[in-house]
């Protein structure tokens, strides 16, 4: 891509460069700056922060036009991001964007999600990053209700940056067609819990396997701070994401701990 | 396994269910209950939260005896604690461990670690869960050192237990053989960043592929309270880690994005 003086977008998801979700989102924002997505070549949804330790990676060039450039890549979300930073932009991007995600990412879904973990990868390298993902898992998802809540936040973010080590995990609830969204909250990750989580299968050849489906449960239904909250009635969720994941409040506890153990 | 009035102790690692630390790590702590491992089938270093969404995951029973089983599973390190709790366990584990992990995971490496995977997934499951770890990635690496810690620090969680929704991630500092550790530090998590994370190869079949291989790099290297000082100075470090990962300190700087968008 050739050097100019527009803000730099990078864009990564967890659902795949073909996916409607990262194509829609590349739309919204390329009036705003030049556009390089590297994305994984298929789904690769509850893929965390996984990099790709053990296997070699590649790179291909899948389309190009003025101000965009679209790769794809063998790997995880998070390689994603690295291979890009190291290997494709002519500068540093200005910003991180990871979607727009068919499906929940609030709550503990955060710790699952590949799109959080493009992320928290722009994050973990003091770039700005943005996460959008929307309550519904469906291929043909309708993402124009978001167009300008992400072009207003993405403008935003280039504008005035986040704090450092801050990332935005932004959820937006499923709405009757043509109805609006209740507001906007500034959320906390909800408690949760998914339940039955395992569904046990019986091959032809006879043996037993599992797949991986479950029901998620909201642990905190009452909390109108939450995202799930938020999104269950019909706000759009902005929940701030930290990469210090420490504990603080249980240090003093745990500083008994410092003593000698018993038989060292 | 037979039903006893034992606590019962789940472990699962990302070396796989061979790794020379698991098979420490259930020898240190087969003293205070019975044991049911659930590991990967080889190694899955790197894949943090990562579950299998779209692949059918088998488990294998390779060993029993008294008080022990040992399970492998042809998934993620999740995959294994979320199988083993569905499939496996008689009753109710009373702590999770994870490790002993061949490597540290202290720093931004807790998002990368299929060891913290292993922990927080357990304490998503409201089950006191901890990580061990020790800076010495060799396959033969000599894990004794660390016995006396690992079975205090076990026993201590099992009669006192956790903060709800915080889990303890333990790493040790490889000494020189014979010489012990300085002590415990309590810690927060380090910034850090990996730098030269891709390496670039060319195949004999004219495409260029990529390894991740990197180095880390100490953003705060001054920092006494960090888990990286901790462990450059021969202390064993405790970070105590949470699974809300909201950014509370960026809320009310963030409350002002509930005002409606521009041009909604």
């Amino acid at each position: 891509m050739e050097t100019t003086n527009r803000p730099l977008i990078l864009i990564s998801n967890d659902d795949g460069f073909q996916a409607k979700g990262i194509r829609c989102l590349v739309d919204m924002v390329r009036p705003l700056g030049d556009v390089i997505v590297c994305a994984p070549e298929g789904p690769r949804s509850g893929f965390s922060c996984a990099f790709s330790a053990t296997t070699p990676l590649t790179i291909t060039l899948r389309e190009q036009q003025a101000g965009i450039e679209i790769w794809s890549c063998n790997g995880t979300p998070v390689d994603c991001v690295k291979l890009a930073l190291s290997e494709i932009v002519p500068r540093r991007p200005d910003i991180v964007l990871g979607g727009i995600n068919h499906g929940d990412n609030g709550s503990v879904n955060s710790h699952y999600s590949g799109t959080m973990g493009v992320v928290l990868e722009g994050c973990m390298k003091y770039i700005p990053s943005v996460a959008y993902s929307l309550c519904d898992h469906r291929d043909d998802a309708d993402f124009e209700p978001l167009r300008p809540y992400v072009t207003d936040y993405t403008k935003r973010v280039l504008n005035d940056g986040l704090p450092q080590g801050v990332c935005l995990n932004i959820n937006f609830p499923l709405t009757k067609k043509g109805e609006g969204y209740q507001g906007v909250r500034v959320c906390r990750m909800a408690p949760g819990t998914w339940k039955q989580e395992v569904t046990q299968c019986h091959h032809p050849r006879g043996y037993d396997y599992y797949w991986m489906v479950g029901h998620y449960q909201n642990d905190a239904p009452e909390a109108e701070d939450t995202d799930n909250w938020a999104l269950s009635h019909g706000y759009v969720a902005i929940t701030p994401t930290h990469i210090d994941v420490t504990a603080y409040e249980a240090i003093p506890k745990l500083k008994s701990w410092e003593a000698p153990t018993p038989n060292p």
